[in-house]
């Protein structure tokens, strides 16, 4: 097969490859870092690079220009070599590692009357030994076992390998005293799985910490919690951008991007590394203890379904493939030192359980922790993080489904979308007559782009003030400049370029309004399907939580005006942040808790709504501002009247 | 720290060390490999290289003459470099890699009534699912759990993250139909521990192959047997070399080696890089079938209790202190993948079980496939290798020993002792009136040097002409020109420059004869204190099995003559070979065998001789020729009347 040099950014050094490979596969051998924020599909439009000498062949040209595409410019990961050529990549959009610790960081506490003998799984027990001798020529091992068993009762103790490896060292080196860690699981009282996690050549002090973690790998975001287990107190709390973004922002992007070869492995390394990332900073920020990441024994993890796939390196193919079959709920038994987390290399890695595909262990997670299993109230809890998932129920029953709301609401899939970070406008506000907009910035330096919370109140704005109807129709007709044709159809102007970073107005187009509507659409029709299935009208539900990180950001007001949100009472509607880790942490103090999520995880009934015709139709009349059913939306309908001094037909 | 430059063999590129490193590190940082034989000790003087410019402080120089060392050679692994120095590296006697193959491989027939799904703990099932779908989303793994449960009755079977990454391209590509290996390993019948080994993407034919290896790790050689467990044939018999031997000869020079910094490390992937040649090797000798070593699900490992704790890395470091305390006697429930060894990664290593420091699970091996476990003879179980183990005792119970015989028998600590490789003198004769000798060589060429059937035959021809009296001096008195004065002492000539390869003298020495009488008076030693430990008189031993490599060249007549072996009728020694990989390959057949293993090993009473003090008196009244008390000799008596008609005070 033919071989081609490729030049990138005028390196004296071309890289040599076989015909038919990719601008992305050759920027990887050269050493060059293209994020492909849609996992490779050709879909987000920001890989683009030029092509200054030689042509490539184009699979797509998806949000090229004409004109730049006659300048050379191309998608890398949709742009064959066929020849040799020479490209410049762009300085790439630095995913922001801003370290969001302290905008997380919650006031915890441990749980009243929690005990570490009584809840904690993880067990310290100081054993000492009699000395061998030529009478008593017992193995170090044995001697071990014999103990754990005459002194705790436990009969069949698990010890890998690489604990048997210290053994010998840590029962000379402590003088025949050593401090031994168990791990002891048993819904089966009687006979409890028990597994060694570390043995330490000495007695430590009997109330010294025992570090545990508990972490939600978000497909965004990854939240790590440092708990002394002894104590329950939660000694350190960080976030960090997950490191796999750059291989694609949503999940179905990670999907695609795992099915490519090693990709699957870099993305498992990825997300493992962000992880270590934590820790190590975690064990930093630890006060009055010096705390290293081999202290650490136990770590008790959420995330939705695909991330705990690529945690672990399991193939999350078949999650995107119907009908929807994720390869596991509940993950094995492991240890630290099977994934790479730098944690004690024996630490037990205890998955937490999801229910389906779009509905994982964040879920199961956070509905413990809001306490949805526990309440009398009609329930409605709602994740919105870069998935939408939703759960109604009480102690009674729970039904969940989770909508592909796609990531709009992330800034994805909107022409000057973008996270909320410094430079995102994340409120707008329209003047009614003028159709002029103010906003406010992230940050308070000039915008470069519109966040989730942004849009939403952008599309508020638009749709109370008339310049988009509520089928999403610019209004040609209002005597504005702001609304005009774009290279793509119409587009409303929120700055214009003199006011922005990067000189370019920042606009709204028709096609982005169109991808709005159908996220919100999902949202609110997954809503409806959960409330018919058991037959309850929505706006029963007497208390609706929000959790997930983008919920906190989210306007209710502006929320239900869109009809993102049910119309109710604001009373109603109580913000919880990151559930998900919170879940995590009780699961890791308590094994009651462990056991309340593995019954949720199972008694929770899954709605498939690809499946469901319902949902579809649901869908359809949710297309609408706020809804083609406006006496869903009483409040709304209120306020527009008043607003517009005009009546909308029901 | 002052640094050093160190020129190997006139190299253009010296590399640099610290001040105080060992020629030998030095060595391995230039690439250059020195053999170590008695794992660094400076004991066995293989080491030698030469310093031909600038100093070195030699901690020992044993085994160097003055002229030597005047001349600069020195030992590398006790040379401290402490200036710039330039050295020559003599081409290192090379480790005769010959395949011992076809000379080991014996005729196995699979037990009688062998059946796999009777005796196999190895299994293989065959499943069909209904596929999924939107009313049926369970996901892949618990799909999998429920046909175990439900179609085999297995509740808790154990599935490694590494297969569960497999699962769902397993379902999917074989159309919802695999076939399954498992584990099923359960004294306990109710509730068998059950492992999954493998699944595969379709439904093999019910009467295929499934391939497992039984494999002995010696000290000098490593044995593996592939076996079909479905029919419980031998395909392929290999031996090789175990590499560690260029880290030491026997196992405490091992030892020693293990405990310098990554010692340990290096000597168990050098053993395990010896296993996975011989599977490739194995693998390729199996006529009819197409074998790769993936296909591999269960090994089944026995060896002496420091080799056990090499191969799986363990620090063996308190075997050799006094108690002599091992870390662990039976090795816990281990993959293939977790030591490296190249068969299925998933693949179940059984290790067998030990009994001590110094009798290993060789011979607890070696127990069962001789019968002595099974048997109403009073038997003598032996095994010669690098260590002399044995055992006495039949079906009611069984005592056992080792003794430190040193490895005289192979060829070390005598000053022309070589393994039995092509070369070797392999047996003597001495006219009893011109005490000139004739001699047999391995392969036919000249002599370099005697192994072990060598000198236990020229022991005893020197002593029954006479050249030696019963203590081993030699009779000066005589009239031949090879018994002289050599610069260690008093020698006899074996053979003269001019019939050798290298053109020296084949000679041995008076140190040499000490070293072996040490040797036979330990292992005769060990038989008596075995007898008198349980009150039986040795003579009423019914019959002597000899395992283990060396067992097969021993010459039971110069054996008794030198007092190695107890003097019995001839017909009651029985040589067995490689008794060890035998009792592995009875072991990896059978559950039921693996269990007698396991009774052996917990029944078998383990007396340490180095706190025995009747072993002490036993091994000083061995120290002659055949023995102090020649009535124990009877035959021997007799017989060295009749050659030399004089009478000998017993």
């Amino acid at each position: 097969m033919a071989e081609h040099k490729v030049t990138f950014n005028h390196q004296a050094e071309p890289v040599v490859v076989k015909s038919g490979t990719l601008i992305t596969e050759a920027a990887r051998l050269a050493g060059i870092e293209i994020n492909q924020p849609c996992g490779g599909q050709g879909r987000c439009g920001r890989c683009v690079v030029q092509v200054i000498d030689g042509k490539v062949r184009q699979r797509s040209a998806l949000r090229l220009s004409a004109e730049d595409i006659s300048l050379g410019y191309c998608l890398a990961c949709q742009s064959i070599i066929e020849g040799d050529i020479s490209v410049i990549v762009p300085e790439q959009e630095k995913i922001e590692r801003r370290l969001v610790t302290d905008r997380t960081a919650v006031e915890v506490e441990p749980p009243l009357g929690y005990s570490p003998e009584y809840h904690q799984s993880l067990k310290r027990y100081f054993l000492s030994f009699a000395e061998p001798n030529y009478e008593d020529q017992t193995d170090d091992l044995s001697r071990l076992q014999k103990q754990l068993r005459v002194e705790l009762g436990f009969k069949d103790v698990e010890i890998p390998l690489s604990l048997v490896r210290k053994i010998g060292s840590a029962l000379r080196e402590g003088n025949w005293q050593v401090t031994v860690y168990l791990n002891v699981n048993g819904s089966n009282e009687s006979e409890p799985h028990v597994c060694m996690v570390d043995v330490l050549p000495f007695h430590c002090e009997s109330d010294s910490p025992m570090w545990g973690a508990a972490i939600d790998i978000g497909t965004t975001t990854v939240t790590l919690w440092l708990v002394d287990l002894w104590t329950g107190v939660v000694h350190a709390q960080v976030s960090e951008y997950n490191a796999q973004i750059r291989r694609g922002e949503d999940v179905i992007s990670r999907i695609i991007y795992a099915d490519k070869e090693g990709g699957l492995q870099e993305l498992q390394q990825l997300v493992v590394g962000t992880i270590n990332q934590l820790i190590e900073l975690a064990c930093k920020r630890v006060k009055h203890y010096p705390v290293q990441p081999e202290d650490i024994l136990k770590l008790t993890v959420a995330g939705n379904t695909t991330m705990m796939h690529l945690f672990l390196g399991i193939p999350p193919s078949y999650i995107r493939l119907a009908p929807f079959i994720p390869t596991f709920n509940q993950a094995p038994f492991l240890r630290a030192r099977e994934i790479g987390l730098s944690a004690n290399p024996h630490a037990i890695v205890d998955c937490l359980p999801g229910v389906a595909s779009y509905v994982g262990a964040d879920i199961t997670a956070g509905v413990l922790s809001a306490g949805l299993d526990d309440t009398q109230k009609l329930t409605l809890f709602l994740d919105v993080g870069t998935n939408g998932e939703m759960v109604l129920g009480s102690k009674e029953w729970l039904v969940t489904c989770a909508c592909s709301a796609g990531p709009a609401f992330e800034g994805a899939g909107v022409r000057d979308g973008m996270r909320a970070t410094s430079g995102a406008i994340e409120e707008v506000w329209i003047h009614s007559e003028t159709y002029e907009p103010s906003y406010r910035v992230i940050g308070g330096g000039k915008p470069r782009g519109i966040c989730g919370s942004g849009l939403i109140s952008l599309l508020a704005e638009m749709f109370m003030t008339g310049v988009i109807d509520k089928a999403g129709n610019l209004n040609t007709q209002l005597s504005t400049s702001r609304i005009r044709e774009g290279e793509h159809g119409m587009e409303y102007v929120v700055a214009w370029g003199e006011e922005t970073q990067h000189g370019k107005d920042i606009v709204i187009t028709r096609v982005d309004i169109d991808n709005l509507l159908r996220a919100k659409a999902a949202i609110y029709a997954g809503f409806l399907v959960l409330a018919q299935s058991v037959g309850v009208p929505l706006e029963e539900t007497e208390q609706v939580l929000i959790g997930g990180s983008f919920g906190k950001y989210l306007n209710i007001e502006k929320s239900i005006q869109i009809g993102l949100l049910p119309d109710l009472p604001w009373e109603k509607f109580n913000f919880l942040g990151n559930t998900a880790v919170k879940g995590a942490y009780f699961a890791l103090l308590s094994q009651e808790n462990r056991e309340r999520i593995r019954e949720i995880a199972s008694k929770m009934t899954y709605i498939e709504l690809s499946a469901d015709n319902t949902f579809y139709e649901a869908f359809m009349s949710a297309m609408f501002l706020p809804h083609t059913d406006m006496s869903r939306f009483p409040s709304v309908l209120g306020a527009f009247q008043t607003a517009n001094k005009l009546s909308v037909q029901t």
